[in-house]
């Protein structure tokens, strides 16, 4: 019998299948790509993918401005643009492996990508339109509508002023060279760069400049709290975390990994939102010893880098895990971190494999 | 409270769930499409998705065959091509909606999706070939590598030879004018028109024509079966069905429904692997009573059609329904039809709604 991955069995209900049916992770295999090919990528929908097209679409830019504006898609397209290469993680990603689980869209590990994201610098609209006295505040609509926890909203977004303004933040209509597929945001996203993928707005159709911090559902939403009347932290930047290629074969239902006796090289990838990775470390006796691995490709300050391990295999039952450390000294824990919402875990990947002759 | 579709709670255990989260449906809404766009296709891998490159891979063709050959990717496009619309549905839609639910990848009603695939005809390349005296039979070999029950395998499944020369089976190496991408069968798929998702083989690396009809694990598996003692009945082409866009907006959470009252039109598409279809019925009373849809536009032979219905929504709950029928005289259940994969499904489609003021 192949070994299993440690999950306990805890059952996942059937409004969590719905999503699970619907929004998709980055099979893991795929972190062989540098650039996580299209239909790969994860992505969550909040709530219905909009019937959007670019003819009738325009963004809205209103609020504490100068002349409030609205462009459309040629209209940025004239604009200077800028490309860049991101890791983007749903801020959810590993809920399902929490324990108490928290219940929303069942995330194991995979909700992650990379992608180049082309468009326009959001300072560089800002700057057309004109910032008024006072706006210190930025609130990104998105054309996706539904009801959460009784609410009924458009998605809606908030970001200082000044985060707003960091030239890497983009209006983006590429996504790796080609129009944005409609599940990424047709036709136009904001790009936050080192944030979750909830700042990171899809089918954006309106920007306002405001005084005070946007404190609209979708920012209480994402908080960290340990019990329903703390206020929480708001979740930002996306913590420091790394994934391996599964080793082997997989059994098909239980996924279970298989492999054979001899070297191999064990591969995958680390980012984090905050500094760039600066050490990838492999164990494979479950935690209890870690050695370095090699750190590949240095990608973009945004991207995922690299990293490479060589082990022998052993006949046997073994579990691999990997973790890695940023520039701004965070490492990954080995045990869970909980909050409600199951948000910015980044626990270590653990791989459980059978080495069979 | 915004009303629930009706499935009952037995909850998805874990295994299910990692299946869940690397393998995806089409979101319903994605049914105003055409041509599906990239990346909301449904896509199911069985194994790991394999690491190609289209320079060092070879179609190697052997068996019954006059002298056996290797073709390049170069060489098959040097072939004459042509291009085929299909609607491609896995043969475990509707799985977890069964009871008792059989356990595997959970689908609920998501796993389809239509495409252009573009490719040579099979039966040209073994014309290139020649075929022996005897050969009755053709086995199709994926690069996909794993374990199924205990048994290592790479994915294979066969074909008659009869049905493996019709004129539109293909060799497909674009979907959508495109290379395919890497989870849909980089760089060769098997593409059989009006077959359930099984048959068209990804990742295709051998073909062998054999006298004796395969009989291997992917064969036994895909039967519908009764009892473990059943020796079952092949899973072959696509039972008729019909889906619908759910209407309104959802609930995040639970993907209810809610509409506003009055006017609106409902649509959706209906398709079988076994003759075109004829007739679609709606149903806004849980399926007491039904009326006739308006079929749009007519697709390829092989393609989903469009449908609409106009419909008044009142205030209150409602379970919305559709029915499909072709021109072979089979209509879909109104009731489950069960057997112990879960496969060849196609009960009605229903959809619960809360229409609020």
């Amino acid at each position: 019998m192949p070994a299993r991955t440690p999950v306990d069995t805890e059952e996942i209900g059937y409004d969590e299948l719905a999503l699970a049916a619907r929004n998709h992770g980055m099979p893991l295999e795929a972190l062989r790509y540098d650039i996580t090919p299209p239909g790969l990528h994860y992505t969550l929908v909040h709530y219905d993918i909009p019937w959007l097209d670019e003819r009738d679409w325009r963004l809205s830019v209103t609020g504490l401005v100068t002349a409030p504006g609205e462009f459309s898609l040629d209209d940025l397209r004239a604009l200077p643009s800028r490309t860049v290469r991101i890791t983007m993680e749903c801020a959810g990603n590993g809920r399902a492996r929490l324990r108490p689980r928290p219940v929303s869209q069942p995330w194991l590990v995979e909700a992650v990508g990379t992608a180049e994201w082309t468009g326009v610098p959001l300072a560089r609209v800002l700057g057309e339109i004109g910032m008024a006295r006072g706006a210190a505040s930025v609130v990104f609509t998105g054309a996706d509508h539904g009801t959460e926890r009784g609410v009924e909203q458009d998605y809606q977004r908030g970001l200082s002023l000044e985060d707003a303004l960091n030239e890497e933040v983009l209006l983006a209509y590429e996504m790796n060279g080609a129009p944005l597929p409609p599940q990424h945001g047709y036709p136009l996203r904001l790009i936050v760069p080192g944030w979750y993928g909830m700042t990171n707005v899809k089918w954006l159709r309106a920007i306002e400049l405001t005084e005070a911090p946007f404190t609209g559902f979708q920012m209480l939403a994402y908080c960290e709290r340990q019990d329903a009347d703390d206020p929480g932290e708001p979740v930002t930047r996306i913590n420091v975390r790394a994934l391996m290629v599964p080793p082997g074969m997989p059994d098909f239902m239980s996924r279970a990994r298989i492999v054979r006796p001899g070297p191999l090289t064990l591969t995958g990838r680390a980012w984090s939102g905050h500094a760039p990775v600066t050490r990838v470390l492999v164990s494979t006796d479950d935690c209890r010893t870690w050695q370095p691995a090699t750190l590949t490709e240095g990608g973009s300050r945004w991207a995922w880098r690299g990293w490479t391990f060589d082990w022998t295999a052993t006949p046997g039952r073994h579990v691999l895990a990997v973790r890695a450390t940023d520039a701004a000294g965070d490492t990954q824990p080995i045990g869970q971190r909980w909050n409600r919402g199951g948000f910015a875990n980044n626990a270590v990947h653990r791989v459980a494999l059978a080495c069979i002759p």
